[in-house]
């Protein structure tokens, strides 16, 4: 490297939106096409799904620098242990992205949805961006590419909509799903059994839409209570669609 | 027209995202390149704003189907008179495009945002979506181009999301406010006084930002304690972050 001090790199916090890789937006498209630097987290030992929607777009010449995850589900999220782990995680990572800034190199983070909505890339920008330029290129959510695989209106004119973690106590969703108009449940994963209880007793199982994977070719997507088990995948979710006062 | 019966035609609801036209998908560009027919709401006597989105992507020889609402604002959502005045509307609409696909004709309506996430193309679904195929693509919501636009992280982890319309009571947007972790709150329009004291109230004041036409050249963003006076337009956006809780 040159001894004189490079201009300081970009960071870029790309969303790639929910899995189709046709809702890549023009802007992604462009930050794809000038990064020098692709980052991308995954559970190690795992591919990366953000990396899987841009694989048809990645040039032959860019660098590539995975971030995998020190622990996922293995250990509640409020523990100390989790919490430990994963502070250092973002550090470590961040501080791998500081150099390549320094070195002038434009880093474009790549995130599966919309980078700052429950996405790990804020975790990095928070870190990072008061030190280097930084920019957020919006992407289409999870739970968009969902209720639109779904063809399911969610929400509507004067409606309240809540998004939940299906880690809340079974009353805590049964108190919300019943004040919400409409609402996004997510990360349902082993949550299902209390899930589905707390939509009975809330009175809106009847209106409860499953999907996988929605918007790439493993999409699932099955009406909640025509689904016998209570097996799901932890970024699994559930719609509860509201828009009930419709003109 | 040929005597025959043609092959009835396609509807796809298009979301055109938040206002930056490279916040447009591959897909939404694929729709726009497919379509006979480009249909847009706009107020009567305005502009549509998804048209001019998408304005440098449109075909010449497109055909243009403008959908003027008969009423916006001028009178409350709940009145008899409203809701009457804007089903007939969307009845006239349906019927309209109908006829189109009838005729064979591919009939994209552009949406800003996301189409079926507040936004008024749902109401041509419900009417059209039993009768021909009908395609939704998702689209970057407008609040997550005001988050982005503000490099603002809004939820992570655990946190309840909410989605309130400033149509609310004080006492109800109060009591909502304090219960959710992050808050998007949208039509704020006239109801920015009480929304402040709402803000204040329940203690999120210091967090929030006020944001009008994110992601657009117009583009206005300030700490709302900061913003001295109560004018918004109605498209204007307040955003509580949440996300208290960083690892």
């Amino acid at each position: 490297m040159n001894r004189a001090t490079p201009k300081a790199g970009r960071l870029l916090g790309v969303g790639v939106g929910p899995g189709d890789p046709e809702l890549l937006t023009l802007k992604a498209m462009r930050a794809l096409g000038e990064a020098d630097v692709i980052a991308h987290f995954a559970k190690a030992g795992n591919p990366s799904h953000s990396r899987a929607i841009v694989a048809e777009h990645l040039r032959a010449d860019v660098t590539e620098l995975p971030l995998y995850y020190p622990v996922t589900t293995e250990l509640p999220s409020c523990s100390d242990g989790y919490r430990d782990a994963i502070a250092a995680f973002y550090d470590g990572a961040a501080k791998e992205i500081a150099t390549l800034l320094d070195a002038g190199k434009t880093v474009a983070v790549i995130c599966e949805g919309d980078p700052l909505f429950y996405g790990s890339y804020m975790h990095l920008h928070a870190r990072l961006s008061p030190r280097f330029p930084a920019e957020i290129i919006a992407g289409v959510t999870g739970m968009s590419g969902c209720w639109s695989a779904a063809g399911l209106p969610i929400a509507q004119g004067d409606d309240v909509f809540t998004v939940l973690p299906a880690t809340l106590s079974e009353s805590e969703l049964t108190r919300r799903l019943a004040e919400a108009d409409a609402a996004v449940v997510m990360k349902v994963g082993r949550h299902l059994a209390k899930l589905r209880r707390a939509l009975q007793t809330s009175g809106r199982l009847p209106r409860a839409i499953y999907v996988e994977r929605g918007t790439t070719a493993e999409e699932k997507m099955i009406p909640l209570s025509a689904k016998l088990d209570d097996e799901a995948p932890y970024f699994a979710v559930v719609l509860v669609p509201g828009w009930e006062g419709r003109p």
